[in-house]
């Protein structure tokens, strides 16, 4: 990897004595001296003349390298800034190359090697993240250029840096510095960040939901579109705009949504006659059309999907996919004129939110029905999968699917003559044989890909599950050293190339990194930042045993492969990656799933990051007071947040699939939190 | 079909005389009393009793059908309303059934026949669409079923009526009534709510997309969305909300979207600290990430999408479609390190919008290139795709794909360092090595839809292109009478279920009308409505010879195609309309594509419904003075509106394709608008 050292001097007066610049970065990055300068409150920087290079380190221009500052004596270096590239900090192991024009040979040396260096010299090295530094600086107002282009005023601020990424400034940010166990938030935004699923916005609670992440999203679309289209469920688009009298129409259901709900109230420079709402939810868009559209029992079922974009201005504190005042989903809505069919289809979408969990994202859920605390405002029952965090040892709801009953219907009067009414009946008394529909509504958002990355990302950071994952196998390019002929090169490429071309034509997403600056070591970091399942490495020894070096990320495994082999084993390969990433996920899980027979045992289990498993008596009184009395106000001094660990317990579910041992005996067994009798097994734990 | 006859007694006063209300209604319509009564304007409305059909009809309640009106004094009739029911009108020459629970036989008549009764009674007869009834009653109140609900107040309003839809109340609207040449808007509307591609919507200037508008949009999705991914371009999704800050970071481009932009003030009850912007489109949303993400030229060419929903608060008369508050799109943006690069791309995405018209919609396109006065407001040049309404004789450019050039990069600082510097020059001087991408931008938008039912629908209803249509092939029974026997129906419509299955084995969207109270003439006004490509029809002889008769909707000829050959044969016919309906378009808007080379015939060639082609010297006081020759302000009394055909030509395009003949020599051929020597064809057209 080749280097380039620059030695600046910012401006001073006349007298003072020089304070050096001193940057030792990748030869590719681009150090913005302006921006430096002001991160280093220091004047406009020049580069440095012959004579101050001769005075500090004893050298011409065009032998500066590192290791020149050796030349300096302990009180030049004390005046000195020494700049360290955080792009070449992060380069570790892989070999650097030190190349000054009038040096026969260059220096080679690694990262490590050169901060030992630096270590050993009477100075504080900065290390600067160019690239952050580029985009804060562009966004201040600059005046770079200013001796060839002309002097045209910047644009006085262009991408916000948002407030923890600014802290990060001036650190190295390529790889994943937070301990997943560690600080789990510092982690997740890290590995968000950095593994380029997001990027941050100036508009506090919105994300910018990048390829690499809105390809999981594509993938889930994919897979439920295509299954609610073959249950007969069709695609339509309501608007966004939600009129003050259509918001309201349904009292209770609005309740909820009223105080997170966004209004335009301008548009251009004139005000609106009445506020219009931003839809936080369809329900109330959705329905007046249902009464107008469904004239008879034969147009039952209706159903409907729509992939849209809702806004809920939360003032909670917002995390990227979990909690966002933008987010995208989709909402279905259907119509069915008896109770059992509505309540037939709230199982199967139900069953496809928790294969989209399970066999989309390996991530196991638990499906079962909520509480009356829980459920969804005006639903006559909430079914869910329930997810789980191991580093927080929180539940996550990961999708939820309503039956309304017939409390929609009949606030918006959507109604069907009774089919089974008799005809001497219906003549007479038409009026009285009308049948309230039955609804269900049903919801699954872009949170799906903020569980999969807290369920498998890891210290180097993403793991992404092979089949949503953008890029599968990434084919790099190894054991090439400046030894390596041109030609010898060409045909390692061209190795590479056709290992990519043979998979993509078995339906594999592979992709060639060929980038001729990087060291293999960096690629390897590149990729396992962003979590591609599969790493194949090829060098010329590979190319002549017509193998190839398999490294698997979720567990680091390496394997050869034959290259004649590779269409059958990588696309077997990449789905036992799949089947043990969930068992894995489901192992964990299941370690963490805990029965619990006595109150005692629940805040201890629940401290030991563990959801519970426990006989319950169903009561919304029984089911507050397990809150409150397994929330740790007094343990810490956290803030009172949903956020904070010292939150107390509420139930997930009631999962549909009890535990067989030990069996609830009605009468018998009692509710571990009031000790009245139990009905069934609740699922409970601190959650999101 | 069977009907229904109602006389009912509306409250009076008791010593008024009764003026009874007859109703004549399909069985199957919901007639709902109370919101009718409310339309008749008389007050609340029971059964008659026995005296009453006595004293006018001289029957018993089990003896009533329309025809004992006949019974009646014309002062009587005179009293009476009757009312018929406007579904029941459209039966035409459909066999309607009259049975009232006395008569030994019933008796059978055509809606035709029944009308012509009618017309020789001394009264007028009502038509009453008690479709629409059912809903703007619901919304307005309704106190009907008293007798057994619960007396629970009602929504004070669900559906919206909107106003045009409220003058059409109590008319028939199973059909369409307006004729394309006639009244053109009210066709196009009618065409819309009929057919079911959108609903009125109470926020002005926004319309539902209804399943059978929405496939297409998703079949242009499937189509575009799969190209640009070959071509390397990723999807990804920014926020909807866009601070003051942003938006107004480029303000040539802002100026012209300032006007229309809506803003969110409050959230819940809480007035936001600075308001913000719903997107009108995402330029400066976008690149600030652009000038952070774009580190080296190794990272060009960057190529992002979206599938979006764009609001621009228009204040003109909005139109389902083509001018709406929210629409959808995808909106792409891309930077390249030459323009040469940028200009490629440019062109290739103009192709993809073309093939969407051309292939997908059927619907012939002019490529060219904007002129000045009409290019995206920051771009360097715009090309787009031109269509052609014959209805109007307007142009209606139909998706463009702009070169940004450098504007925006300047703007937004996106730039990296230049590849083709020699080394020695990037350690001295680097930053003024740098180098601005060229960008571009692109969009389609569901205006496409639109263009697409302008251009194929008839007075039938819509025509739908095989390729976007939901249901491809309707299967229909027929040729079943009273005297059908169960077990001769089973075997027909066993008939038409297996036709569907053979057809959807073979990937042809097939659906089957097995509806048991409509009849064939019904359904085929139904599917024709909806614009269904191709119809099957199904009865017992048919069956017998193992033929089915098909009826293509674009050209209403009929052919038998025998069961053993459907699977070849019907995929082969589809493609065979989707190429006619295309040849038929193209052929129509060559017709009315004229060459024009003196002024004397610009107008007048307009006027004719044309667009025009002719030698123009591309000047932009010339385009704004042709606009103003070309206005028919003293022809017409009509408003001054973008909407009246009596507005000035501009230019479309100049094409990329120039005419053969006359062949423009320059310096010699002048341009028709104002005599100084013509570069090229332009396109020119009274347009949307």
């Amino acid at each position: 990897m080749k280097t380039k050292t620059l030695v600046l001097k910012p401006k001073t007066a006349k007298s003072a004595p020089a304070t050096p610049v001193v940057i030792v970065a990748l030869e590719q990055t681009q150090t913005n001296l302006s921006a430096l300068a002001k991160q280093l409150q220091v004047k406009e920087m020049r580069f440095a003349n012959e004579d101050l290079l001769k005075e500090f380190f004893g050298v011409t221009k065009d032998e500066v390298t590192p290791f020149v500052l050796s030349n300096a004596t302990p009180e030049q270096l004390g005046r000195l800034i020494l700049v360290v590239d955080a792009a070449l900090v992060q380069m570790g192991e892989a070999e650097l190359v030190f190349h000054a024009p009038a040096m026969a040979s260059p220096i080679q040396n690694t990262a490590t090697g050169l901060l030992e260096f630096f270590r050993n010299l009477p100075l504080e090295p900065k290390t600067v993240d160019f690239q952050t530094l580029t985009t804060s600086a562009s966004a201040s107002g600059e005046a770079k250029g200013a001796a060839k282009g002309k002097p045209k005023p910047k644009p006085k601020a262009a991408t916000p840096a948002p407030k923890a990424e600014t802290e990060a400034t001036g650190t190295a940010k390529i790889g994943v510095e937070a301990s997943k166990d560690v600080d789990f938030p510092k982690w997740y935004q890290q590995v968000l960040l950095r593994g380029e699923m997001i990027d941050y916005y100036d508009v506090s609670g919105c994300y910018i939901i990048r390829p690499w992440a809105f390809y999981v999203w594509k993938s889930i679309q994919k897979f439920f579109g295509e299954a609610i289209e073959r249950m007969g469920v069709e695609d339509a688009y309501f608007p966004m705009f939600v009129s003050h009298r259509m918001l309201e129409q349904e009292k209770d259901h609005i309740e909820g949504f009223a105080p997170e709900v966004a209004w335009v109230t301008k548009a251009g420079s004139s005000d609106l006659e009445e506020p219009i709402a931003v839809r936080p939810t369809s329900e109330t868009v959705i329905y007046p059309y249902f009464a107008k559209w469904i004239r008879s029992h034969r147009d039952l079922p209706i159903r409907i999907n729509q992939w849209s974009n809702v806004v809920r201005w939360e003032f909670k504190n917002p995390q990227p996919f979990l909690r966002t005042r933008e987010f995208l989903w989709q909402e279905g809505h259907t119509a069915h004129l008896t109770q059992e069919a509505a309540g037939v289809e709230v199982r199967e979408i139900l069953d496809l939110y928790q294969r989209v969990y399970e066999e989309l994202l390996a991530v196991p859920v638990i499906p079962g029905i909520k509480s009356e605390r829980e459920k969804f405002a005006g639903s006559l029952y909430t079914t869910t999968v329930e997810g789980y965090i191991p580093a927080t040892g929180r539940g996550i709801q990961g999708g939820t699917s309503h039956c309304l009953g017939q409390n929609f219907s009949k606030m918006f009067n959507v109604v069907v003559e009774d089919p089974s009414a008799k005809p001497e009946e219906r003549g007479s008394e038409e009026e009285a044989r009308k049948l309230h529909v039955w609804q269900n509504s049903w919801g699954l958002s872009t949170r799906t890909i903020g569980v999969m990355v807290m369920v498998h990302g890891d210290n180097k950071g993403l793991v992404m599950p092979p089949r949503v994952s953008s890029v599968q196998v990434v084919v790099i390019p190894c054991g090439l050293t400046v030894k390596t002929t041109p030609e010898e090169r060409r045909v390692v490429c061209d190795g590479v190339q056709s290992v990519v071309n043979k998979l993509q034509a078995v339906g594999v997403r592979a992709r060639a990194d060929l980038r001729e600056n990087y060291t293999p070591g960096y690629k390897f970091n590149h990729w396992e930042l962003r979590g591609v399942p599969l790493r194949l490495e090829i060098g010329p020894k590979d190319l002549r045993s017509q193998t190839t070096l398999a490294v698997r990320r979720d567990t680091g495994s390496k394997q050869p492969i034959a290259l004649s082999d590779l269409t059958t084993l990588v696309p077997t390969l990449l789905e036992t990656i799949q089947g043990d990433m969930f068992r894995r996920a489901k192992e964990n899980r299941d370690r963490n799933l805990k029965v619990v027979t006595r109150w005692e045992d629940f805040v201890p289990t629940l401290n030991s990051k563990a959801i519970i498993l426990m006989p319950w008596c169903h009561e919304i009184a029984c089911e507050e007071s397990i809150k409150e009395r397994s929330a740790r106000s007094d343990e810490s001094d956290e803030p009172e947040d949903e956020k904070a660990p010292s939150m107390g317990a509420k139930s997930l579910c009631i999962p549909f699939e009890q535990p067989a041992e030990p069996k609830i005996i009605f009468g018998e067994t009692l509710c571990v939190g009031c000790g009245i009798p139990a009905k069934s097994y609740g699922l409970f734990g601190r959650s999101y």
